[in-house]
Order: C-alpha cells, then structure tokens, then sequence
C-alpha cells in the first residue's frame, strides 16, 4: 500500500485509528477457547466488527510466539484474512525487529513478502545497515522505534547526544538512510509535548502513536501538535478496545470502544481540514 | 543452565566456540532439500558433528521466521533436539526481542519457557522495563546488544551521550537493573581494541562476540583483552563453520572448521590458566 491509498482511507473514514491485537488466551472470552483456533476466531469478529471504524491492524508478534507454533499459525490466518476481504486496511506487523544486513533482510522477507504485512516495525539500535534491507521494499512501510511511551523509554532516548537526546539524532540519521520515503515513526502518547519537536525534524512522515488510553496518552494533546495536512498519524490502541467485553458480545463492545475514538478522530479530522 | 555450569563445560571442552545456525535454504546441501524438514536434519547433522568442540549454539531466529511455520518448527525441534541429547550446551535464541513490559514478558515466555533456550538476545533501545522481564527468569542468561559488529553500529552505539558513548550508557546502566547478575552483552569482534575499555566497565560478565571470521574480527586480539578468569567470552562462527562443505561430507567439514577454531581456544586457554 503507499502513502496515498493510506490517506485517502483516512479522510473516506475519518479515523486514523489502528486497533493492536495483541491476543492474551487468558483475556479472551471463555467460550471462545473451544473453538479449533481460538485466536484466529476473536481477531477475525474483532475485525469484522470493527474494519469500518480503523485504518490499520496491528498485530504484535509476541503475543503469538508465545502460543509457537499454533500462534505463528493463527498471525498467519490473520493477515491472510485481512488481506483477503479488506485489502484497504493498513496492516503493522509489530515485530520490533533489527539485525545485521543479511539477517534484516531474512526478516524483512518474511513479514513484508511472505506474510505480505503492509509495513513492521523496526528498532534503530543496530543502525542503517540494519533498517535499509526493510527499507529496500517498494509499497511497503518501515516503522522505526523513535520515542516509545514505556518508562524505560527515556533509559537511553533521551540521552543527550552531541547537544541533542538521542531519538532526535535517530530521527535525523534515518532521513539519511537510502529510501527513507518508506519511513514512519514510533512516538509515544505519553510525551505529547514532544510532538512538536519532532515534527520540526520530521514535518511530513506518518507517525505510529501507541500509548493513547491504556498507557495513559491524551488524543487531543498528540493531535495538536502531531496532525500533519495528511493527517500523518496513526493511533493505536490495543486493550481499550479488544478486552472491552468480556462474553458473547466482546465483539460488539469493541466496536463501541472504536466507535468512540473514531468520533473524536473525525471532530479532530473535521476541524483541522 | 547456571555460570558455573557454563564455566565448566568450558573448562572439560577447552572451548568457548559458539556455532551459529544461520539456516539458508540456499546454502545447505541439496541433498537435504528432499527430506521432510531439510532444516532440522541439517541442523542435528552439524550438531552431532561438533557437539563436543562447541559450547554453544545459536540459531538467530529470522532465518527460521523467513520459512513460516516450517521454520518455526524445524526450530523448536532443533532446540528440543540439543535440550534432549545435549543438555549441557548453552543454547541463544538470537531473537533481537525488546518491546514495553508486558510485551517483553511474552517473547521472555517464548523463549526461555516454552522453547526452553538458556538465553535470549535483546535489544536495549526501550531501557529497562523492556530488559527486565528476561532477567526475571532463574538460571536463565539474557544478552543485551551493547557494540555490535556491523557497519551502521556506529550510527547510534558510537554516540557521544554524557562524555561517553552510547554503548558504554548502555553497558553501565544495565548494571543498575534488577537482576542484572542474568546478563550477558553482545559486542562485536570487529573493535578488538574497544574490549580493554568494556573490560573496565563489565569485568566479570560473558560477552558474546559475533564477527569473528566473515565479519573480519581476529579471536586473538579479542581474548587479549576480552578473556576474564573464567573466560567470559563465547564467540560465535556461522556461516565460516556450518557452510564449510556443500555435499554429503558437509558435518564433516563444519567439524574440521569447527576443530581449528577449538585448537586455537585451547592454545589460548592453557596459556593463560
């Protein structure tokens, strides 16, 4: 998917809403554990009952190592889904990946071709040689850790490095890395106000937000200084709107919850265009 | 698998040789293309030929996750193969991992439980609540990323932050986390001459060190500096040992190399105990 078809599903829906799946067997409704592929079954209703409100799907890959083999199965069922009946949906393989150049590339091809996700997420931490075989994909997304919302996040991102914190400096070397068109970014909701200074380094680049809702991120704040002419955001959330019902109806009481933050999205959206 | 454990196999082998299995399709004998699982029985053919010459092995995971589920499973049945006929290797998931803390607990599971590895790598770019999960699991070692060998390892892990580099942040505060007794660090053989300067940071700790070979890095300048009273080092050979031969004979040429590597550990060894 490139960049276009991505904006033009953000102002046909207005939302930039992305829905983690980050699937927990001990938080999915009980009844659904009889079924042949429990995972697979609450990712697909979630999605059903969802894909009109959400640009993108973001799967987190240790969600489903954890379940081996079975898990690794149903992540494949549910791109495979995904792709088949809403080709439209920008999908993330949350993966955190980065290697040296030959083994980034061994990654690269399994979830940017093989599993054919839309973009992965990467971490900066090795360097270019580590990010440029992800970025070497056409049509496809990378997505560099930048500013994550975690506590540890501020352990190194925010070192100073030659008179500027360190995920500063990642964001300005990544520009310089071949194909950095392909690039989007990882920036927390908890650190709203650093928005601003990134969009100084980074005016034009999509932005993946986690962190609004669970984690404690304020959707209003991130729009105001992160809302880009293209809108230039993504914004996810995981547990807010998946683990919103509890039984039978946990499909429909995430779609109440994608309801809700789409509504703001498209006021945000309404206003600023 | 504890330090002491590791330290006398050491010891008993004269060996602190890691093989990585870094399975290419491509590279290994095309006779092994018509079994059911041509990666598993390459795999178990390398280790039976070299099991006594190594300490340790390391299949990086992005090659087993380029074949899907195929992959994965010629994975698990590798590390259950070593677990089963070869408990006392050391064995690394090459995993790279590194999310927020309740998404680190998951890959921690993944790894270090259900597949049972005596230790996985990490990435330290999240900081601490991203690391302490791993270090959370009992007789279980966790390697974080400090210098790593490759050509954009300079990018950011050379950084000036606070009069010092990145990766010298990196070693001294993971020092400062709980658990930190569990670490192991990965530094690149390419920068044989920064070992004297880690020394002083981590004197005690086992570094893994990747690069020697066809990276380039020399074992004898590494254990000038790198060797510690109970070795701490385990450098790893790949490609240099497990693609020596190409046709039937290939375990057999994986053990001669492997061989060479272990006879000149020994030398190194029984002039300096």
């Amino acid at each position: 998917m490139n960049r276009q078809e991505l904006i033009a599903q953000i102002q046909q829906k207005k939302s930039f809403l992305c829905i983690g799946l980050d699937i927990d067997l001990a938080k999915i409704p009980t009844h659904l554990l009889a079924e042949e592929d429990p995972i697979f079954e609450f990712n697909k209703q979630i999605i059903d009952a969802t894909h009109h409100l959400a640009v993108s799907y973001k799967p987190n890959t240790a969600f489903y190592e954890a379940y081996g083999i079975k898990g690794w199965q149903a992540l494949e069922k549910t791109i495979d889904y995904i792709n088949t009946n809403y080709p439209e949906l920008f999908t993330i393989a949350d993966a955190k990946r980065g290697d040296i150049g030959n083994t980034s590339t061994m990654y690269a091809k399994a979830f940017l071709e093989d599993l054919n996700f839309d973009s992965v997420t990467v971490a900066p931490y090795m360097g270019s040689d580590s990010v440029e075989p992800f970025l070497a994909f056409e049509n496809k997304n990378t997505i560099l850790l930048a500013l994550t919302s975690n506590k540890g996040g501020v352990d190194f991102q925010g070192l100073k490095t030659e008179n500027e914190e360190l995920y500063k400096k990642v964001l300005k070397t990544a520009l310089t890395w071949k194909n950095s068109e392909n690039l989007m970014f990882v920036v927390g909701a908890t650190k709203a106000e650093y928005f601003e200074d990134i969009r100084k380094i980074v005016p034009n680049h999509f932005l993946l937000v986690p962190g609004v809702g669970a984690q404690g991120g304020n959707l209003h704040d991130v729009c105001k200084y992160g809302l880009t002419k293209d809108c230039g955001l993504l914004i996810n959330s995981s547990r807010g709107i998946i683990y919103a019902g509890t039984n039978e109806n946990f499909a429909q009481e995430a779609q109440k919850e994608a309801l809700k933050l789409q509504q703001e999205m498209a006021t945000i959206l309404d206003s600023s265009w």
